[in-house]
C-alpha cells in the first residue's frame, strides 16, 4: 500500500536541547510539498558537526527540538508537485549543500555554495517557513537541510543527488559530507598537481580523505600530522609518505616541516577546526606558490590570524566546504568512483550502530575513537 | 676618459642612522665585480618603503650607514667579469627582486620570487659580503639591492631590467615600485577578468596602479576606498567608477561594501599596509569567488586576522610582490607600454626635486601629499 500523500510514523533521534542524549522517539512525517521529496533513510554517517550543534555552542543552530544528520543514504518514497529529477525508487544522498543551478553562485561556475535556500535551511525550516516532523504535537525542526537521523525525512529536490543504486547505501552514505569534503579539498579546490608536496593536518576522516586524494592525484609526498600515532596506520594504507606527531618536536610544528622538505610544501590542509593549527598549516606552506586549505569548522568567534608577509611572499590562504564538489553534478561520479575501485569507502567505517544506540556513537566521536 | 676599472667619487644622500636626514655627501663607488654592473643613476622615486626603514622601525633594516633608494632609472657606466646581458650605455631599471633565471623560484614558473641572493641583500652586503660605497673612510650598507640615492651604484646583473632607451629615465623610474607593485597585482596576481567587480583600499601610488590595472582588463566596476577624499580625482582619471571614504559610514566599511555591491567584490586589493584595512578588503569579497589581495607592507610584527568562516565559504586571501612581475623578463614590456600610450606614468609625477632636497621628498610623504 502506498504512503504517498500519507502522514508517515516513523522512529527518530530527536535532540531536545542542547547537550542532551538524543533522545528514539516515534515522530510523524508530513508529506513532500512542491519541489521536495520524502525519502527513506537506510544509512546515516554520524559527524563532528552533529556533535557540535547538539553541544549548544553553534550559534546558528539554536533550534530545538531538532533531528539532526547530515550524511545519509536513501531510498525516494514520494516526490512532490513539480519534481522531475527523481522518482520514487531511486536512490539518493541527501545535500547539505543543494545546487539549484539557478542562483548566482549555481551560475558562476566558480562555487558549488548554492544560495538559494541558505536562510530557511539555517534556520531549520523549509522555504515555506513550515517543517515536516512533528513528535507529541510538537514541531520538530530541521537541520542542515537534511535531518538524517530519521527512518524518513523530506528534502527539497535540489538537495538530493541521484545515485546509481547498486552502491550499498550503508557505504556510500559517507559521500555525503566527510569523504567528500576532503577528497574533493584535494581533488577540486587545490586541484593537486602530480608531484607535488602536500601536508595534512589531522587524520580522521576528512584528512585521510585529503590523503587519499592527494595520492590520486599523485603527489610525490604527503605528510600525515597528527597527534594520536594511532591515525597512521590508515594513513599510511591510504597513500601518506610520512607521518608525523607535532608533540615529538620542540620547535613549532611549521618550523619543523618547512626545514624538513627545504621550504615547505605546495599544499596543506587543514582538518582539525583548531584556529592555531590552521596557521601552522598557512606556514608550513612554500615560499612563492605553497596553497593552504582551510577545511575543518572552528568554534563559534574564534579567529585565525598571521603575519601578513606570509601572504606577500606568495602564500595563499583558501577554505573547501563539502570539497568544492556540487552535489547533484558531481556527487554522483564519486559513487561510480567507488563503485570502480578507484575510491576508498569501506575503511572508514569503523563500528555500525542501530539507530537506538546512536549515543554511542556520539561517546566515540568524542572520545577520539575511529 | 673613460671611469671603467676606477673608483668614481659623486654625490649620494647617505642616511647615518634611524630617523635622522638624510644628509649629502661625496661617496667613493668601486668599480663592478664578477656579475656586477655600475649604474649612474639619473632619477629615483621616493617609496614610502624607504621612509619606513629610515624611520627605524623596520627590524629587518638594521644597516648604518645606508645608502637608501630603490625606484630608479640609470645607464649602465661599467660591467664586471662575466656580465654579457647589458653593456655599458645600456638604459637599465634596478631591481629590488632579482631574475637569475636558475634558482627554483625562477625556475617554478608560478612566482618572481627570486631568493637567489636574498641573504646578502637583506643584510645591505653584496654576494661576497662587501659594500662598494665608502663614506669618509666608513663602508657603506646598500640597500634593497639598489641604492638609488646615489649618483652612482652597484647592482648585480640579475638586478637590472634592461629597457628601451627611448624611455625617458625621469618618467619610467617609477616602474621600479610603484606604479609595477599595483599594475600588477591587478593584471599578473589577481589576473583581473573583464567585466568582474574591483575594491582598491588606499589610493596612493600603488592604489592608483591597480584602478589603471583593473580597468586595462576592462572590469565593470572599480571603486577607489580612501580616506582623503582629494584623492578620488586621480582615481577617477584612471577608471575609478565609484569612489568611498569610509569615514562617511557609521558601520564597518565591509558591511557598506558588501550591501552596496550585492554581496561583495570579486576582487580586493590593499594597498595601505594597515591591518585592520587587509581584512576589511577580505570580508569585502564576494562569496564563493572573491579574491583579495594584499600589496601593503604592514609594521614589524602586525598580524592580520579574521574568522575562517570566511575563506570557508570561498574567499581567498592572497599577497603580492611587486606586482608578480619578474624584473628583466617582464618590466622591459611595460617599458614598451608606456612608449605606446597604453600605460599612464606621467601623471603619478607630482613633483621633482634635485639630489639636495631629497629631505622634502620624505617630508611629503609623511604629509600624505602627493
Amino acid at each position: 500500500m502506498s504512503t504517498a500523500g500519507q502522514v508517515i510514523k516513523c522512529k527518530a533521534a530527536v535532540a531536545w536541547g542542547p547537550a542532551k542524549p538524543l533522545s528514539i522517539e516515534e515522530v510523524e512525517v508530513a508529506p513532500p510539498k512542491k519541489g521536495e521529496v520524502r525519502v527513506k533513510i537506510l544509512a546515516t554517517g554520524v559527524c563532528h558537526t552533529d556533535a557540535y550543534t547538539l553541544s549548544g555552542k553553534d550559534p546558528e543552530g539554536e533550534w530545538w527540538p531538532t533531528i539532526f544528520g547530515h550524511e545519509g543514504g536513501g531510498i525516494v518514497e514520494s516526490i512532490g508537485e513539480d519534481v522531475t529529477s527523481v522518482q520514487p525508487g531511486d536512490h539518493v544522498i541527501p545535500l547539505y549543500i543543494p545546487e539549484c543551478r539557478e542562483c548566482k553562485f549555481c551560475k558562476s561556475g566558480k562555487t558549488n555554495l548554492c544560495s538559494l535556500v541558505r536562510s530557511t535551511q539555517g534556520r531549520g525550516v523549509m522555504p515555506d517557513e513550515t517543517t515536516r516532523f512533528t513528535c507529541k504535537g510538537q514541531k520538530v525542526y530541521h537541520y542542515m537541510g537534511c535531518s538524517t537521523f530519521s527512518q524518513y525525512t523530506v528534502l527539497l529536490e535540489i538537495s538530493v543527488a541521484k545515485i546509481n543504486p547498486k552502491a550499498p547505501l550503508d557505504k556510500v552514505c559517507l559521500l555525503g559530507c566527510g569523504i567528500t569534503t576532503g577528497y574533493g579539498a584535494a581533488t577540486k579546490t587545490a586541484n593537486i598537481q602530480p608531484g607535488s608536496t602536500v601536508a595534512v593536518f589531522g587524520c580522521g576522516g576528512v584528512g585521510l580523505s585529503v590523503i587519499q586524494g592527494a595520492a590520486s592525484r599523485k603527489a610525490s609526498r604527503i605528510f600525515a600530522i597528527d597527534t594520536i600515532p594511532k591515525k597512521f596506520e590508515f594513513a599510511k594504507k591510504l597513500g601518506a609518505t610520512d607521518c608525523i606527531n607535532p608533540n615529538d618536536f620542540d620547535k613549532p610544528i611549521q618550523q619543523v616541516l618547512v626545514e624538513m622538505t627545504d621550504g615547505g610544501f605546495d599544499y596543506t590542509f587543514d582538518c582539525t577546526g583548531n584556529t592555531n593549527v590552521m596557521r601552522a598549516a598557512l606556514e608550513s606552506c612554500h615560499k612563492g606558490w605553497g596553497e593552504s586549505i582551510i577545511i575543518g569548522v572552528a568554534g563559534a568567534g574564534e579567529e585565525i590570524s598571521t603575519r601578513p608577509f606570509q601572504l606577500l611572499t606568495g602564500r595563499a590562504w583558501k577554505g573547501s566546504a563539502f570539497g568544492g564538489v556540487k552535489g547533484r553534478s558531481e556527487l554522483p561520479n564519486l559513487v561510480e568512483d567507488y563503485l570502480d575501485k578507484k575510491l576508498e569507502v569501506d575503511m572508514f567505517i569503523t563500528q555500525q550502530y542501530k539507530l537506538e544506540d546512536i549515543n554511542k556513537a556520539f561517546d566515540n566521536i568524542h572520545s577520539g575513537e575511529r
